[in-house]
């Protein structure tokens, strides 16, 4: 929508359409920052254009809906990267239990990288708004069922049956979520070793009837 | 400490004083609600003032510190009612697995009895206010501990060695903080059903070497 934008209006030349695609991705990641950072409410629209270093009228350009329009971008784009690490992780996997192991990992080694002071993208948005949030909390709700079905398309390659692979991955997604809240307040990797080892030995009993196969078929 | 203070001023006879236990405890109740509902950043003083039916005068006399320590205290509630209920399900327990369903079950009630719309009241400190946050962020910091310590403690009595029961603790805990988030956000009860799933599997593997045992001892 953002590249459309640009395109309809390129003739005109002026600064903001010059900075378009650019400026609304770095916005979408100064915002992204922010709410791993300290979440929904606490992201202002200055702080936005000042991180970014774009210019204020392009922000109003860009996101006429504003913050909440931006907060829900960033959810996407949030979801979309996650999407990007399962597959790369599941290529790199030899079982349901290792790209457990694998995407546990992953959240953290990026929550001691940050020490302990950014987590989720998509969390604060679900606890930080409330009912009152229109598109947003489609948003929010859209990113975590595209990574529950992610997660669980791979167990699937991997043998797991469709009901059992569709539960083991939310228990991986709400472990993962949980880990990142509860480790960043005790500043410990505890919570994560926990988790992987609690859903590390569920992947391998779900897989102990499939022999623990290497994956059947590519992934989609 | 509240208490305390109004003994030391109760001779005075004002009305912020006369109102104090109550109030104050009113104050905190009505913090937590908006926190639970809506995160830490969205609570104004204002609401909780009118939300709690306290004066306003009152506010600054039990909190002078303002929303941190109220947000704190808050937080200090909170773990105390879980270390409560986690006391209360484990003398109804069978078994470290049935403790663990127990525990789901409460959080997944509580989930869909608020549509979707409160989750846990120390989570949203923890995502939304970062590092900058000294005594608040040491409230998280104690209460998530006292939630695990009593969690493996209960384990420990069902028989679990004291690793394991640490370990399964923090599974517990993220798992359910996690679900809170997805389910929250998914408007349905299938994350807790995966997280109980997958932790109560985790907890008859941990209790097979010890028989499953009934309680060795009563929870200090």
């Amino acid at each position: 929508m953002g590249a459309m934008s640009v395109v309809i209006h390129a003739d005109e030349g002026d600064d903001v359409v010059r900075q378009g695609p650019d400026a609304r991705q770095r916005m979408i990641g100064a915002a992204r920052e922010i709410i791993r950072e300290r979440g929904y409410h606490a992201m202002s629209l200055s702080e936005v254009v000042e991180r970014s270093a774009a210019p204020r009228g392009s922000l109003y350009y860009h996101f006429p809906q504003g913050k909440q329009q931006i907060a829900a971008e960033t959810a996407g784009i949030h979801a979309g990267e996650q999407l990007g690490e399962i597959r790369r992780l599941a290529g790199e996997a030899t079982s349901a239990a290792d790209l457990v192991r694998g995407y546990v990992d992953r959240a953290r080694e990026g929550m001691i990288a940050s020490g302990y002071g950014r987590g989720c993208a998509i969390a604060p948005l679900v606890t930080g708004v409330g009912e009152a949030s229109g598109g947003l909390g489609e948003a929010c709700r859209l990113g975590f069922t595209e990574i529950v079905d992610a997660i669980a398309v791979q167990f699937v390659a991997f043998g797991l049956g469709a009901t059992a692979a569709t539960e083991l991955a939310h228990a991986v997604l709400a472990g993962v979520q949980g880990a990142e809240i509860t480790s960043r307040a005790l500043r410990s990797p505890e919570p994560f070793d926990a988790v992987r080892s609690a859903l590390v030995e569920c992947a391998r009993l779900h897989a102990a009837g499939t022999g623990d196969a290497p994956r059947r078929s590519p992934p989609p």
